[in-house]
């Protein structure tokens, strides 16, 4: 561990143990331009597994967040986690994100399932190098100095726009390798700030100067997360009403499927 | 159009046009042993999402639903569409689905879109031979001689157990062309009922006598639905800890993707 900032948010457990949580939005885990920073998505999306892992005591199975409106540098945000559904093996959850009165967040869940690990059936990790031969890309132009400041990432297939000028193909997937700045190994958090990434899939797919705002993220995971690296390889369904689904696969460095993420983003010329 | 009943469920507005609607449940509608039975979860789904576009007037972009309990032969459904986040080209919505107070469907979603039509990028419907091609293959023991009577089957590949001594290779992959026995056209309501058959990819892909219960299921709408038949192209990720993801592409007659869906499952031997 060093001692760069955490991709993820404080989460502090509310006074009366009732299932909320509270946190501040420091500037650094935010992203847009400078007068309209903004929580980025990933990271709100992270606290409510958080609360609903702390909430139900159990490993989150699946979290599908729907993004409101924005949380701003310093807002004081509450994540107050339900149980609307509870058995013996799986608790449902439903986690809603505010910013005083107003929700940002809704998310939707489950947390449980049984002890054994789950069995990665039929991996197919795309065949990319490693971490450690893959080129280093910086995102700060492509999204922020912020989020480049926070996750590292590596260039596995296809091409990041790094000029003004770039003219891709279209229709290409892109494949990167992204881990913590701050040394923290995978969890089921650093896997959602991770999979609402996906929006830098759109250049490839779609062609240059494409951006999206989420609308959504949801999340499955499929296998304990290990290591420091992940394989974020992402696919674009579709795209030119304004509106693009992007569908994310999650790999362990050695090629462990580890959750699989799709999220609906509208574009932006 | 025959007289065979629709796959769907059948919505009034309440009186005071104020986004809630109404819905008795007809046993045709229902799944599970007759001690048991309740309404089929992609028709629940279904009827959310015509709740949401009839609430915003605009087209459903994707749809995220939660299943929190069963709703049973003869109840009394209401389904009040919310509007969470409103803009000019997407209205963010929140469906509530009771059966009398109890909620037993939670649903986050989003309509709208600029009116051009999505071009589909990177078509890749699996290689199979056209519905009339293909063999029909009843439902009515694997799940129920109701969805068997409501929906048409005809196995594209992979396999469908129809013995109790079945025993298949797992980890295949299974496609299914369906339609409505009824004639009813394809319509983003239809797609959400067939995504949820979703549960039939779990023998192919794990082994025999696996049963799942859906916790949710996510669909994406990437093309306007045509024709009647729709492929149902199964694919599961992950399932040993009692839990299975399975992931489902739509394609139209023609190979156009309409959808993609996603849900995660407890597993039940």
């Amino acid at each position: 561990m060093t001692d760069k900032p955490a991709a993820l948010l404080a989460l502090a457990a509310g006074a009366d143990d009732d299932g909320i949580f509270l946190a501040q939005v420091p500037e650094p885990l935010c992203v847009g331009p400078p007068a309209h920073q903004f929580l980025f998505g990933g990271i709100a999306l992270a606290a409510a597994i958080e609360a609903m892992e702390r909430r139900t005591g159990r490993p989150a199975l699946f979290a599908s967040a729907q993004f409101l409106t924005w949380a701003r540098p310093g807002d004081t945000l509450s994540f107050d986690a339900e149980i609307v559904a509870d058995g013996r093996v799986v608790r449902q959850c439903r986690v809603t994100g505010r910013c005083g009165q107003l929700a940002f967040l809704h998310v939707q869940g489950a947390c449980g399932g049984q002890d054994a690990a789950i069995a990665r059936r039929d991996a197919a990790m795309p065949v990319v190098p490693p971490p450690d031969a893959c080129p280093g890309r910086s995102m700060a132009r492509r999204l922020s100095t912020n989020l480049n400041a926070l996750l590292e990432f590596r260039l596995a297939s296809g091409a990041i726009p790094d000029r003004a000028d770039w003219s891709g193909p279209g229709g290409v997937d892109l494949a990167c390798w992204i881990r913590a700045r701050c040394g923290a190994p995978l969890d089921r958090r650093l896997l959602a700030v991770v999979a609402d990434c996906a929006f830098l899939a759109l250049d490839d797919a779609l062609g240059p100067t494409t951006r999206g705002s989420s609308l959504d993220n949801a999340i499955r995971f499929v296998a304990p997360p290990v290591g420091e690296w992940v394989l974020a390889a992402m696919h674009v369904d579709g795209g030119e009403n304004g509106i693009a689904h992007v569908a994310t696969r999650l790999f362990s460095e050695e090629g462990i499927l580890l959750a699989v993420a799709a999220q609906t983003m509208r574009l932006r010329g």
